[in-house]
């Protein structure tokens, strides 16, 4: 499916777009072709783009003080992502987006999108309810980051997002979870070994 | 100041209230003084609400496996606070949220946002712009407790939420660290010292 019309499809389930005012709003957004480990935003950039992903997994990661690379979000189909301090203020980032796999995107532009929201107020539904979507996936993922062992953390993100762990390099499961990847294969070996027993 | 006016105030900083408008908004928003330590959810409830801090503090906790109240979020002056995936959903919540101080709060009903939004599009933008700015806040957090020590956190918070950390009973403070009250008091008593060595 051609991605504009995927995101058209999106929209409609979160905000009524008048028909005629589709082809205006779908103009907004520009589509991106981007290879596996490209890197659409890196540290020390400003973020000018807000991403909507149509095939494939963006992650988005920082570089801690033990020069490694920690991994904070992920996003698939359908999802949205970006660093919103270095978007909305449009001061410079600390973070890097990148592509895990081969990905087909979309990208808004931050200068684009007052304008879009001046000229088609359904817009502002549509984002008013992916803001809040977003921020519930991120109050139920502090509740479970408090209180999660690193195994309770991995069923959790299993059946949450099913299919999707088996997707990405483990090593990134592991960095995004908290954990160490040896500790990530003892915890997937031991649950192996009990779903054989249980 | 009446808490209606208050957030009169803060709706036109983030969007246009045509004025003819605004008494209709506000009626939305019921105004409730609760006591300190009082609880407006618990966990089992459904979360029916959405609220916003006019005077006070509230605090979101949930009691973690070992039986202890973990705080995941608080909510000062000009903050709104509820469980977005109870209130989204009406299904029952995990979380409490109580009165950490005395404080005055308007509430708007689950019942009533749709409503509210399909009569004044006006409260798309602006709560598109309170989600867009509490997500920006918890990405911001996510990398912060990925990357700091308890002590880095404390010096976080307190450069972030000005005059807040000595405000609140230092053990929610130290549990919404998550590190001990001890370790909190420690981490305070060598910056002092450091701070007069300095």
């Amino acid at each position: 499916m051609e991605i504009r019309k995927q995101l058209a499809l999106h929209l409609r389930q979160y905000t009524e777009v008048p028909e005629q005012e589709l082809p205006s709003v779908l103009a907004y957004f520009r589509p991106i072709t981007v290879a596996k480990k490209a890197n659409l935003l890196e540290a020390g950039q400003v973020c000018r783009h807000h991403y909507f992903v149509g095939k494939g997994c963006l992650r988005m990661f920082f570089v801690n003080e033990k020069g490694n690379e920690q991994t904070v979000q992920f996003a698939i189909e359908n999802w949205w992502l970006t660093d919103h301090l270095s978007f909305s203020t449009q001061q410079k980032t600390d973070f890097f987006i990148q592509a895990v796999e081969r990905s087909e995107i979309l990208a808004i532009e931050f200068n684009a999108q007052e304008p879009m929201f001046q000229a088609h107020p359904c817009m502002e539904r549509y984002f008013r309810r992916m803001y809040e979507i977003a921020y519930r996936v991120s109050q139920q993922g502090m509740k479970v980051r408090y209180n999660l062992s690193g195994e309770d953390l991995y069923l959790h993100f299993i059946n949450a997002f099913p299919g999707f762990a088996n997707r990405i390099p483990q090593y990134l499961l592991a960095s995004y979870l908290g954990i160490t990847p040896e500790y990530l294969s003892e915890i997937k070996k031991k649950l192996r070994i009990g779903s054989r027993e249980g």
